[in-house]
C-alpha cells in the first residue's frame, strides 16, 4: 500500500486545508482554471456530480409545482435599478456589456448575478389575475459575480446554479412556499449529500439584499468553518411594488403580489469536497457519486480474469453506475490509490484465486473496511453496502458538527473555543448588528443563523451584556 | 365549434406565415419578448419541449460515450482571433464585455457565441499522449449572436443549445464521430420531433467559419422554406495547429490531434411550429409533447363527472404526460379550442352519458378524428393513437417534401419552381462559388447540401452551363 507516496502527491489536510483542497479538485479531475481570469472549467468528472445534484432537486422540485422557464443572461442595467436594497448589493459585483457586434450599446447590460429583477419585469407584464396564482418558476443557469478572490466551486466568477422566483397571492402561501423549498434543500443536502444541515433565518445584516426574510441550511466542514448551502428568500412585496406585479383579487380589487426566490449553487460541491474528503483524496456519498463502484481486475493476464471482470460489470451496471478498470500501463496498487483519490464509494478487486472461490472482495473508501463477497449476490450486497457508506459518512458529519459546537457566554470564551475548535458557537444575542459587527471584526465569526429551534444559553447578549433577544450560532465562513 | 372566432385571433397561415407564427409563439405561450431587446424568455410550456429534446439528445449522447462538461461563458478576445476564419465568421456578432464590477478589464472578454477556441485551448493543456484520447466533451449552455433581425428560437440573439468538441488520434475517427453525431440529430429531427431530414454536406461557402467540412440535416417548413436544423462539422486540424494540441503518439513523437465539433439549438422548437402547425395553433408530436393528452370533463357539474375525470387522470399519468382541466369559469368549446392550440396531441373527453356506457371520446390533434374507446382498455388505446399520430405527422411532412421537391436544369426553371412553390429545387452544379453566389442574388435561394444521395439531373452547372460537378439541393431558407 503505497499510502506514504500518496500522501506526497496530496497536501496533508490537517497542515494545509486550502492547499488541499484545490489539490483535490485539481487532481481528482473535477475542474481547472481556465485562460479566463477567475472562472474554471468544469470537468466531466465534477459535472457528473452537478448533474446528478440537478436531477434529484429538479425531480423534487417539479413534484412540489414548479415549471422551469429560461430568461435573458442580460439584464439592462435600469432593471437592476429599480429595488434599491437590490442594486446596492449586486452592482459593484456585476460584469457589463457595453458593445454589442460592432455597435456601442446606448444603454449596458450586465450580465445577470440572480434574476430578481427580469422575473419581476415578466411577472408584471403577465399577471392578471388571482386565478393565475401562483407562478412557480425556476431556472438552471450560471450566474455571474466579479469576486477579487476566487476559489473553484466556492467562489467563482462564474457559477451554476437554479434560481426559483415565485410570486403568490398571499403572504401566508409565499412563506410556506419559502419554507417548502428550504425543506427540498435540507433533503438534497442530508439524503444526497450526506451533509448534516442547520436550518434557520439569517440576522437583519446577513439577509439577501431585498428580502424580507432569508432562511438558510447551514453545513460543517472538515476545518470547522461553516458554509452557507442553500437559502430561501421571503420578500413580501418589496420588489412587487417597484415592478409593479399586480393581480385583481377575488373581490375584484388591484393588488400587489407576495415574492419568494430560493437557490443552490455548484458550491454544494465545494461542500461535498470539503466535509468528506480525508488524505487519500475526494470520499464521495454514494447516492450522488457518478461513479458507484469500480471493479479493479487482479493480475489481468491470467485466463478468465479480465472475462470474469467483465461479467461482474455488464451485471452490476444494470443497477449501479459503474466503472471497470482495465488498463494495461499501471498496477493494480496504481488503480486504487487513483479511484481513492477519486472519491469511488466501494472498489470491487477479483483476482484468480477469487474467482476459483466464487467470491471477490469489496473495500469501502469511507474506512477501508473489506469485505469478501459470493459473487452469488453481489447486486444485494453491493446496495448494502453502498447504503450502509451513506449512513456512516452522515454520522461522522453529525459526530464533527457534535464536537465543534461549543456554547459562550462572554466574548472570552467565544474567542478561545473559536479559536481552539473552529466550529459553531452558541451564544445568545441582544439583536442589535453593532454587535453582530464588532463580533466579526474581534473573532472573524459572523452569525451563521437563529436556527428554528433556538435554545436559552444565558439571559444576556454575549456581546453588550444587555438583554438576550435570540440564540445565534456563529461561526467562521467559506 | 367556435373554429371562426378562434380563426380571428391567430392570423391564417396562408396568408401570412410570418405574423402566424408569431402568434403561435406568443398565444401558445411558448415564448415571449423582455426588456432585453433581441432577446427572449423562454416559458413552461416552451421550455418542457426544450427539456425533453434535451433529455432525448443527451441520452443518445452519453450512450456514444459523449461526457458532459461545462467551460466560461467569457472568452478573452485574444483566444477568439487565434484561428483566423473562425475569427472572421464571429467576431462581428458577438456580445463584448468591458467591466468587471468596478474596473474596465485590460482585456475586454467575448460572451461566447461558440467555444471551439475555449475547448482548444483547454485540450492543448490536457491532452499528453494517445491513452488519453478521444476526448468527447459537449456542454448544454447558452451562446450569444448579435443579430440585427431577431425572430424567437429562429434568430435571437441568446438561444440555448449544445455544443459538442473532440479530439482524436487519427482523421478517421474525427470523421467517423463527425457521421456518428449527424445520424443522432437525424434521429432525434425524425423520430422525437416526427420531421424528415435531408442529410448531406455544406459547400465551400456555406461551411462553419474554420470547419473542413460541415455535415448538415435540413428540413423543410410549412411555407416550403428550408430550415437548417443541425450541423456536425470536421476540422481536420486547423484548430489543434494554432491552438497547439498535440500528443505523444504511439511511436512516441508528437503529432497534432484531429477535432470535430457539432451543435443542436432551440431553432427546433421553431422547426417543430413551422412543420406541424396550422390554423388551429400549434401540433405537437407525441413524444416531445409536454402534455401527451388532455382531459376535459364536460357537464363538469354532473355527479361523478369530475371523479369520473380525476380517477382516468390519475391511472393515465402513470404512463403518459398528462392534463386534467377543470377550471370552472370557462366552457368546454373554450377548453377545446385552448389545448388545440397549444398543440396537445390527445383531447380526452368524458361526460355524463360517456360515464353510463362505460367509455370516452379521444379526439387526435392531427387530424380532428373522433375515436370512441371503451375505459377498460384506455392506456392501449392511448398508447396506440399517440403512436400513430408520430406516423401520420411524419408522412404529412414526408409528404410535403415530396410535393415541394422539384427539378431544374436551367435558371428559368429555378426561378419559376422556387416562385410557383417555394421548397427544394434540385439542380445541377458546377461547384464555383461564383455560381452559388450568383444564384443567391437571383433568387434568394442558398444551397441547402450536397445530399450524401445525390442523382443525376443533367450534365451541366444550372447557372453557367459549365460541366457539372454536383447535384445540389437549393432552396430559400430561415
Amino acid at each position: 500500500m503505497s499510502n506514504q507516496e500518496y500522501v506526497k502527491e496530496i497536501t496533508n489536510i490537517e497542515e494545509n486545508f486550502a492547499q488541499w483542497y484545490t489539490d483535490i479538485v485539481l487532481k481528482a479531475e473535477l475542474a481547472d482554471y481556465t485562460e479566463t481570469k477567475g472562472f474554471i472549467a468544469i470537468k466531466p468528472y465534477g459535472y457528473a456530480i452537478w448533474e446528478n445534484i440537478r436531477n434529484y432537486t429538479d425531480e423534487k422540485f417539479k413534484k412540489s409545482g414548479v415549471k422551469n422557464v429560461y430568461f435573458p443572461v442580460l439584464i439592462p442595467e435600469s432593471l437592476l435599478n429599480k429595488e434599491k436594497d437590490h442594486v446596492k448589493g449586486f452592482a459593484p459585483e456585476v460584469a457589463w456589456v457595453t458593445q454589442g457586434g460592432e455597435e456601442e450599446l446606448e444603454e449596458k447590460l450586465c450580465v445577470r448575478p440572480t434574476s430578481e429583477t427580469m422575473f419581476s419585469t415578466l411577472y408584471a407584464k403577465w399577471l392578471k389575475s388571482w386565478r393565475d396564482l401562483p407562478l412557480v418558476y425556476n431556472q438552471w443557469c450560471s450566474v455571474l459575480r466579479w469576486e477579487k478572490e476566487t476559489r473553484p466551486f466556492l467562489r467563482s466568477r462564474e457559477f451554476l446554479w437554479q434560481e426559483g422566483h415565485t410570486i403568490h397571492e398571499t403572504a401566508k402561501e409565499a412563506e410556506e412556499r419559502t419554507m417548502q423549498m428550504l425543506e427540498i434543500y435540507a433533503d438534497v443536502i442530508e439524503n444526497l449529500l450526506a451533509i448534516p444541515v442547520l436550518r434557520g433565518i439569517k440576522t437583519e445584516s446577513e439577509k439577501f439584499a431585498g428580502a424580507e426574510a432569508t432562511y438558510t441550511v447551514e453545513t460543517l466542514m472538515h476545518d470547522g468553518r461553516a458554509l452557507q448551502a442553500g437559502t430561501s428568500h421571503y420578500f413580501g412585496q418589496n420588489f412587487t411594488k417597484p415592478f409593479h406585479i399586480t393581480f385583481q383579487n377575488r373581490e375584484g380589487k388591484e393588488e400587489y403580489a407576495y415574492q419568494t426566490s430560493w437557490g443552490i449553487s455548484t458550491r454544494l460541491i465545494g461542500a461535498v469536497i470539503m466535509a468528506h474528503g480525508d488524505n487519500r483524496g475526494l470520499k464521495l456519498p454514494p447516492r450522488v457519486a457518478p461513479i458507484q463502484a469500480v471493479i479493479v481486475p487482479v493480475a489481468m493476464h491470467k485466463e478468465g480474469v479480465k472475462e470474469k471482470a467483465q461479467e461482474i460489470y455488464n451485471q452490476l451496471q444494470e443497477n449501479f453506475r459503474m466503472e471497470i478498470d482495465v488498463r494495461d500501463n499501471v498496477s493494480p496498487g496504481y488503480k486504487f490509490n487513483d479511484w481513492e483519490m477519486k472519491g469511488v464509494p466501494v472498489r470491487i478487486e477479483i483476482g484468480p484465486r477469487d474467482i476459483q472461490e466464487g467470491k471477490c472482495i469489496m473495500v469501502r473508501r469511507d474506512n477501508q473496511e473489506k469485505i469478501e463477497v459470493p459473487l452469488a449476490n453481489l447486486k444485494e450486497k453491493l446496495a448494502e453496502v453502498l447504503e450502509t457508506i451513506h449512513q456512516s459518512m452522515f454520522q461522522e458529519c453529525e459526530k464533527r458538527v457534535a464536537q465543534k459546537t461549543t456554547i459562550a457566554t462572554n466574548m472570552q470564551e467565544f474567542e478561545k473555543n473559536l479559536n481552539e475548535n473552529q466550529g459553531y458557537i452558541k451564544a445568545m444575542w441582544c439583536g442589535d448588528a453593532a454587535c453582530e459587527e464588532k463580533i466579526k471584526n474581534a473573532t472573524g465569526a459572523k452569525s451563521r443563523c437563529i436556527p428554528f429551534k433556538e435554545e436559552h444559553i444565558s439571559d444576556t447578549c454575549v456581546c453588550c451584556g444587555k438583554p438576550a433577544k435570540h440564540m445565534v450560532v456563529w461561526g467562521r465562513q467559506y
